[in-house]
């Protein structure tokens, strides 16, 4: 059986595409993609020796992160050597938005008896309540990221202080990013991460609220399946589940902000930006 | 620094615990959590012993499934030596729901020149319609799934024929991970998968629709931070983020169908059910 090994030909932008009908997508709504993909068919002789293979590892040692912290300094020091590192190309780090926000001084002080001082920060740094059950608030932030409480985070900082989102989670990526390749020589991609929930289903996952060097949403249109026919599933939202996969061994409760991801498609590895995965208001049907 | 090792004591089921505030919660919806967790505090001589590690490869090997197809067998000749095995205890196997509904013969006829036949087949196949515009339909299947098209599917499968999802995919989990413990002698989790679009976000991510021998979403309330603060996330989908960092090796186009997932907590190892992942109505605030 031949396999089609993909090439994606990322950095050729297509916009003049049309939207794809979306009669045999399984995507929850229409939307044009934001760059084109060019594959190439290959007679693999060998299945076994393309398998893929992917491994993840909690970074650990990381101390505790003040305001000021340069969290690409902080990485290229824990990563140096064994466990952690060294770090290789096409190596994408996880790095959770607590962290993040912590080094960039987006802590604010709340009172931890007045629930409500809480409340005030979260309807101030949402620009919509989309929902409200309660004492649960569901905003959408400046960003464009629908979730609970604006995102604010109250576990793992200290009692008394919120950390809100990081201002530009994609800023916050290439910093880091772009240490990382000065210091240490290697190119890696970098996504932030924060633990959002969702409609319909229970329990959080993580997801990317900031990338660098390594694509969010891979566009599958124009690919074949492996009977040849086109694919239904056009666009794949990788760096989610990248995300995702670090979740598994950073934990929530042991407080292991960043992760490593080895064996990634080393044609992902591109320029990026949250831009892929936001998805326009006019576009949604569920706002 | 200590850390906190959690042993996630998931059969001891406790319903009588009230719903927790939602105050500091940063899940999409208040909901009961289904089990208890009981947590000892570990003080860990050596972060470096406790780093946590895992593998995911595609499975490669497995032809063409066709109705009647024991889906459990034909993993355990697949999985029996290198290189996609031999399995151990605590895999787990995430299969794709493609190759599921082929086996278990959930392949239903279409024109394929006839778009109609497609749309009749997904309004049949939804219990209610939660969207539409245009040629897209979001609906939600009698599973409790809300997805495009009733989670119909066309893409690797044979022109002229539309997958349709199991009946059941616990049970088709379940059924695996039996055959594999019988053949092979060894306990691992079976997570059945798809591929599913979400509001506000671009891209699909692979999500569980079936789940046998592997927690399908981890309750952490109860349990501190790593700065002994009790938890704002309280409920991980981790059967979600297993399927996510899956997708990673499996990829959309090249018909891999099935993928091993190494190295996950060996406490996350128990019977399980979708039950623990679809949102009851009455607690969802998106429908």
């Amino acid at each position: 059986m031949p396999i089609y090994k993909l090439l994606w030909s990322a950095r050729v932008y297509d916009v003049s595409s049309p939207t794809p009908s979306c009669e045999h997508q399984k995507s929850l709504n229409p939307s044009p993609a934001s760059y084109s993909v060019r594959f190439v068919k290959e007679n693999i002789m060998s299945q076994e020796s393309t398998q893929q293979r992917i491994s993840a590892w909690a970074v650990t040692g990381i101390g505790e992160i003040v305001p000021g912290d340069q969290l690409g300094d902080v990485i290229v020091e824990a990563c140096r050597n064994a466990p952690n590192g060294p770090l290789q190309d096409g190596d994408v780090l996880v790095v959770t938005q607590k962290i993040v926000s912590k080094a960039e001084g987006r802590m604010v002080e709340i009172d931890p008896d007045d629930p409500l001082s809480h409340k005030v920060l979260v309807e101030q740094e949402g620009v919509r309540v989309v929902r409200r059950r309660g004492d649960l608030i569901i905003t959408e932030t400046e960003h464009g990221f629908i979730c609970a409480n604006s995102g604010i985070d109250l576990s793992n900082v200290e009692r008394g202080w919120a950390a809100l989102l990081p201002v530009d989670s994609d800023r916050s990526a290439r910093r880091i990013r772009d240490i990382i390749r000065a210091k240490l020589g290697v190119s890696v991609g970098i996504i932030v991460s924060d633990t959002f929930g969702r409609p319909w289903r229970k329990g959080l996952t993580d997801v990317a609220i900031g990338v660098a060097g390594v694509a969010a949403v891979l566009d599958l249109r124009g690919t074949p399946d492996a009977l040849g026919r086109m694919m239904q599933v056009t666009e794949v939202c990788i760096a989610d589940e990248v995300a995702c996969a670090a979740e598994l061994v950073m934990g929530k409760s042991n407080g292991v902000p960043v992760a490593v991801v080895r064996g990634l498609d080393p044609l992902w590895m591109r320029e990026s930006s949250m831009r892929e995965i936001v998805r326009p208001p006019q576009e949604d049907l569920f706002r």
